[in-house]
């Protein structure tokens, strides 16, 4: 795994050198050109494109990790979905899943787990509707490709793609096949995140100016682990300096800033602090004879970029994974009225009862929590992956399917998502220079779309 | 004042539009060029000069407005300090400044409120060793050079000043006349900061990373009153979009990275948010025949920007005095041990008891309360200004000049936490290009300095 990832790295490096130099914006602002890689392909957009509705949606499970494994479970909890196939490169995994799908009351799934390329022998087959992927990211793009050019939807884990050039791949294929590319981004699907996505619909925030954005979790543990993401996680700190993991935060942000809704990310700055978490964790941690002490590290641990939307709106997205430190995902947002900041959840408005200080969420509950939430919370708590948020995502998921809705989340939220870990490095390589975004919408983020329920 | 103020701006803004022509980093990153607004005179670094020991300050106050005459009475209240001279452009303030003098049992000061200019003919006294001056931001360097051309130290309310042109202005007549130029930022006398930046130095954090500093503070009321800086405070919002206020977020940040103690700012880029706060508040708030309603604001309502320092750590610095919210100045520090936080005060360490949550600071009170805090918290909680630290921060520069040593805070330190407002400025207009920090001390922001105590 290692040296594949290796050779995909050193791929990328060099798209990322050559689109340094013809993309950024350093020299004349976000004024400078547009997206210089943006293919010549133009199919029919899929902005909006509505599923055709299944009364089941059979779905294979691609990757069956610890991510995999706790979604397929999720996913059995939904109503209306058949797992008609599992793979995993670990044949013991597969098992597992397989056993899980009986266990469940199904029938059992086709089964894949002959090499790395075995995916391409599952979505060939004419039995499933929607590959769901949860692999180590740089299989994320080459496994979604497949799907779709076999004519099934695509749900990948974030971030959906590593390179500008992966997520035009994204784009393009979805474009032509005519198949949805879906980032199972759960954080938009958290209570607190819903919940301010619906103040924010109803106008509470007055007009929006600032979000906030982070993935901060201390993985030094995991990253050095023998097993598990300890198998591959490390390695891009080791050839990428930038945010490697953006979507978390930017997902639910996004959303509230109404991206690809009339909005779409413009330029984005990042600026990297030293790498010294993995170096230090690895003293400590590390035996001396360990092959990982031949390792170097040069994401830098604390990553923060600043993202201009066109219509002026900025976000704070930060990155930190290696060091010492409680969770958080800032999940915050300023507007004229009002601000939100999470972790804890707390909220002001002008003229706000109390004066000029933080109130708990809990009053807005009973107006604004969505109505996910309130259908299927308890179900969603009880179960509890990451707090009921994965729950919810599939539950919404499989019902976009099956009565025909466009998904909460296209292949455009997942380039433009994920697309902040390659051009924030291109950014930090180039002293934080300005780099624009690609508009993966090709101009469709004008598009008024109407709200879903 | 408004006249004046506009006529200062536009001087500035043709120098920023110079200086962006020259200073910009944004081609090659930050590895371009020096500061080339770098003045040719070579007078001896100030950094680390000592007062001359006095047994009494003869202290001068200019500008006895709300900032001033609240100033006036912490100094009143520490020993060797007698005031010898007022001044201000309204009469009634300087008459009541007297007063206040003579009833804390002073000789009668000498008093100046003859005109905008008659604060130097104060400058020209004898009897005056430190001259504070708490005016609106564009007076502050010409009141600043008057003093020190006059034999004077100087103490200046922040931001020091406004333009890069300006900070060298300090820092030239800073060092040659051999006066300091203290720049007066109380935040960094606050409690927390000063617990923290003892913490910093017994090396609990840590190798450090990244901080986070900023002015968050709905001034929308203020700025548009009839009264104090409503009559001039506002004005910069109309001319200038970046951050006009960095110091009292960066002040205790410089602190904590050792800032011209092994380290300096080396380049910015920033970003504003758009400009709605004083719209919208002018809207519900403003008398539609006021002549308020001709003024254009510019600036945006947050402004975001990034700040590396040689060494390689980051600082996220913010500004928003326009939006509903509650105050807060962020004061965060992320080292390789730990993180500290601020509003509420909090901080976690690698393996802190309790797990992977937050834990309040008080158990670090008793061994890393500063010193100055031990002795006269009491007095400065019980005088009350911003919560003690005014009155901190008067005893401290006092006790430093009666006993000769270096102050805290020195003409470097007043240009290079000031110039973050017009490097700011630049950054935004150029669609946040990477800006670099002059080098005020012109290489010896490397020179090991003594720890005071």
């Amino acid at each position: 795994m290692s040296e594949k990832h290796s050779k995909v790295s050193r791929r990328d490096l060099l798209k990322s050198a050559t689109l340094a130099g013809v993309g950024l914006a350093g020299l004349s602002g976000p004024s400078l050109g547009g997206s210089n890689s943006e293919p010549q392909s133009r199919a029919r957009t899929v902005l909006g494109m509505k599923f055709q509705p299944l009364q089941t949606v059979r779905l294979a499970v691609v990757g069956c990790g610890a991510r995999g494994s706790g979604m397929l479970s999720e996913f059995l909890a939904v109503d209306g979905v058949q797992i008609t196939a599992v793979c995993d490169i670990v044949k013991e995994k597969v098992d597992q899943a397989r056993l899980v799908v009986e266990r469940a009351g199904q029938k059992t799934p086709a089964t894949f787990s002959n090499g790395e390329r075995d995916f391409e022998r599952l979505c060939r087959r004419d039995d499933i509707d929607f590959v769901y992927i949860a692999t180590p990211w740089d299989w994320h793009v080459p496994m979604a490709l497949a799907a779709m050019n076999n004519g099934k939807h695509a749900g990948l884990e974030v971030p959906a793609a590593i390179s500008v050039a992966e997520c035009w791949q994204l784009v393009e294929t979805s474009e032509k096949t005519r198949r949805h590319c879906v980032i199972m981004e759960n954080c938009c699907y958290g209570y607190n995140e819903m919940l301010v996505l619906n103040m924010v619909r109803a106008g509470q925030f007055g007009d929006l100016l600032h979000g906030e954005a982070a993935y901060l979790h201390d993985l030094r543990s995991l990253l050095f682990s023998d097993s598990s993401e300890g198998l591959w996680r490390r390695f891009p700190h080791m050839t990428r300096d930038g945010n490697l993991y953006p979507t978390h935060g930017l997902g639910p942000v996004a959303h509230y800033l109404n991206i690809h809704r009339g909005d779409r990310f413009d330029y984005l700055v990042s600026m990297s602090s030293p790498q010294l978490g993995l170096d230090q964790w690895r003293l400590g941690n590390v035996a001396k004879d360990s092959p990982k002490w031949k390792e170097k590290y040069k994401c830098g641990d604390v990553n923060t970029s600043l993202i201009k939307t066109t219509r002026g709106r900025t976000i704070m997205l930060q990155h930190n994974v290696t060091s010492a430190r409680p969770y958080d995902r800032l999940n915050s947002l300023q507007g004229t009225k009002g601000i939100f900041q999470d972790y804890p959840p707390r909220i002001f408005f002008d003229g706000q009862e109390g004066g000029e200080k933080w109130a708990t969420i809990d009053k807005f509950k009973s107006q604004y929590e969505d109505a996910l939430w309130k259908n299927i919370g308890e179900l969603a708590r009880r179960r509890g992956g990451h707090g009921g948020m994965d729950f919810v995502m599939c539950y919404r998921l499989i019902q976009c399917m099956r009565e025909g809705l466009a998904p909460d989340m296209d292949v455009y939220d997942a380039a433009a998502w994920s697309v902040p870990g390659p051009l924030s490095e291109m950014s930090v390589a180039q002293g934080s220079a300005p780099v624009k975004f690609p508009d993966f919408t090709r101009g469709h983020w004008r598009d008024a779309r109407a709200q879903q329920s």
